[in-house]
């Protein structure tokens, strides 16, 4: 079996994969989405010079000597049209977002003078022309495009969206995935506690490894090591967009998953990924009308959860029409020395704190990869590169942030 | 009107909140939440001692002498219980994750053997006692707390909640929020255009920061300046939980919001803080049967946003029961100058490159709190202290992560 390093494994997942067809979503749908369309400004915005602040439109020439005195003669409110032109030694009362009135040229905010009277006011600062004043088409213009397809929907691009009135707009889907876990010592987790069985964990984690990227997955359940039992589920599975299949996968005698997955026509590469926790993993694609991707991750429970990060998480995203694929990267000095055995890139499970020069990495405990509460106490991964035989206290490492959803463009790690 | 410091107004809301009580949740629904109860396990995890590997089991002593050639007598399958212990000489064949045969203190990986027939098997490596065996109670012994109330069930926690069998958990409830954008100049999504309006962005701009949280907010409108309409609309909104405003919080004249506000039972405090963009902020609080949290958002889009950020998404975080309540920040070199006026904490929107030492900031562009764009596009909020003069390139600075979801416990910047 070969042993591949991790970017060549992500590079055959990749090639065999595509953007999803897109689909229409409301604005109110659409978080997290990933645009499929050019979006246009429909008006210029602002619509005309506006006040930034709330204060006297004024004219700034009114202002050179200082103070001066000069009459309200009107309330400009926002959503009002101002009616009176100003004068020299007029300005209007006007609030923020309302439209200049002719003939001015700068705000003074209200702090920044003395009301004396009600249609009088007197001005301590001078301002230059333009002063807290907004002009016409500071945010967009007219027929600009504002966000282009590709663009993640952002809480600040659902602002943009609704800034040009966008109530739905068209999106790349996402893949229907199904889980399935494999292996005679499974228990479900409503089956009677047998203390000669294991229970079923990765159904559960990688269902929320999906969720976490906005895919609402279905579990197929545990299929027993029977051929029959194991072709009807994985028939099930192959009807989804992905599959992925936990368990099964080793090199062992009495492994009946890949020959039943490539009697169902799935071509399937099995690899040993020079990664550790990891090997081995599989991936393969059925095409059909619709392809389907399998994915064939390690029984154990940390093993498969940090695979589905490297592997199956960049692969939904990208079919999602993401540009940024893979968990975002910090760098971090570590807390303690950590010797290591060369051969393997090895992902280690740590928390990380912060002082004033950034991030401190420390080991979450015992990295055996049968522990998964290594995993559930971890902020992120640190990549060891497979090189490394081993880092003093206070080298500079990279650790993957694992603590809520950030990505990035690149891997941005050393193998 | 007061300038406070962020770190001051944020003291006063977390003074007058507290984590809202509690509800049961299915394992598939719990993703994000926080745990309201200790968890428990419920039995040894591994049951016993298993193998670690796909191999043989092995007593070591018998591997001293290399070659040797060793008799396997049994088949252990992963969910089988091995029926015949070892004799020196004898070794097992077992699947990762079967139970150790009697006899038996280490593994032998399969790839570092050699099969000379169905039933012998040469051993060309030596280990020692307990190598690639997982003791029992390794993951988790019974009784034992394996995780707090108080945790964020990630998906390494929904893991863990699956292996001690929790298909339901008490969690803190979220609380129900209602968005409200108020003047006279907005125009609703779904109205006709009209040039001399500006579209209601806030309503959700806000919706889908709430939403990134994991509330689903809900939408009350645009209220008119009006007192009565006002009044109708805040009086629906203190039904729920906590109640957005947006706009309306300034210090013009034409400002219904406060008295109306405060007419309906609020205690309400106005503030100005002395960051940018940002001021001006209201927070209240009506104490009745269940009390209502309410914030008076400015109705600029980027302040507004803004603000959410450093104050409500840590409210509503600790309401959750979070104990991450903000923005995870990292440190990163500026990528050109900074000039600053002194004076209030700004938040300058940035976008993040990588490189071998870390990360690169570079501001998104115009920094005007009316270009929605500029949040748009970032990656992070640049956090310049207020006594900041301005910064050259190449400067070390904070910045907050924007993208994606991820906190932490402390705010971890200076003011």
């Amino acid at each position: 079996m070969e042993h591949l390093k991790i970017s060549s494994a992500q590079r055959i997942i990749f090639e065999a994969i595509s953007t999803l067809d897109t689909e229409q979503v409301a604005l109110e749908q659409s978080l997290w989405r990933v645009l499929a369309e050019d979006i246009y400004a429909n008006r210029d915005l602002p619509p005309y010079d506006v006040s930034a602040m709330d204060g006297f439109a004024v004219h700034s020439r009114d202002l050179a000597t200082l103070p001066v005195t000069l009459q309200i003669i009107e309330d400009i409110k926002a959503g009002d049209m101002p009616t009176l032109p100003l004068k020299t030694g007029q300005c209007s009362r006007i609030m923020t977002g309302a439209p200049m009135p002719q003939g001015a040229d700068a705000v003074i905010r209200v702090e920044d003078t003395l009301e004396l009277s009600a249609d009088t006011v007197q001005m301590i600062v001078s301002v230059k022309s333009g002063h807290d004043v907004r002009p016409k088409g500071e945010q967009m213009h007219n027929g600009d495009v504002v966000l282009k397809a590709g663009a993640e929907i952002t809480p600040g691009v659902i602002g943009i969206l609704a800034t040009v009135k966008a109530a739905k707009m068209q999106v790349y889907r996402r893949p229907s995935v199904a889980i399935l876990s494999t292996g005679n010592e499974l228990e479900a987790i409503n089956a009677p506690p047998n203390p000669d069985k294991i229970p079923d964990s990765n159904t559960y984690a990688l269902m929320a490894q999906v969720q976490a990227l906005g895919i609402e997955p279905v579990l197929l359940g545990i299929a027993r090591d029977d051929p029959a039992e194991l072709e009807a589920f994985l028939k099930t599975g192959l009807e989804y967009d992905v599959l992925l299949v936990s368990g099964g996968t080793s090199v062992g005698v009495h492994d009946y998953v890949r020959p039943t997955i490539e009697k169902l026509g799935v071509s399937m590469k099995f690899w040993r990924v020079a990664m550790k926790p990891g090997h081995p993993l599989a991936f393969g694609v059925r095409h059909a009308a619709s392809d389907a991707l399998v994915f064939g991750l390690p029984g154990n429970p940390v093993s498969s959860m940090v695979c589905f990060e490297e592997f199956v998480a960049p692969a939904l995203r990208c079919m999602m029409g993401h540009q940024r694929l893979f968990r975002r990267t910090v760098t971090a000095r570590l807390a303690h020395a950590v010797k290591m055995r060369p051969g393997r890139t090895e992902f280690i499970r740590v928390q990380l704190t912060q002082d004033e020069t950034g991030f401190i990495a420390s080991s979450t405990g015992t990295q055996s990869s049968g522990v998964l509460l290594s995993m559930a106490r971890a902020d992120g991964l640190m990549v060891m590169p497979a090189d490394c035989t081993g880092l003093a206290a206070g080298s500079q490492v990279t650790v993957q942030l694992l603590d809520g959803t950030a990505f990035q463009n690149d891997i941005n790690f050393r193998e």
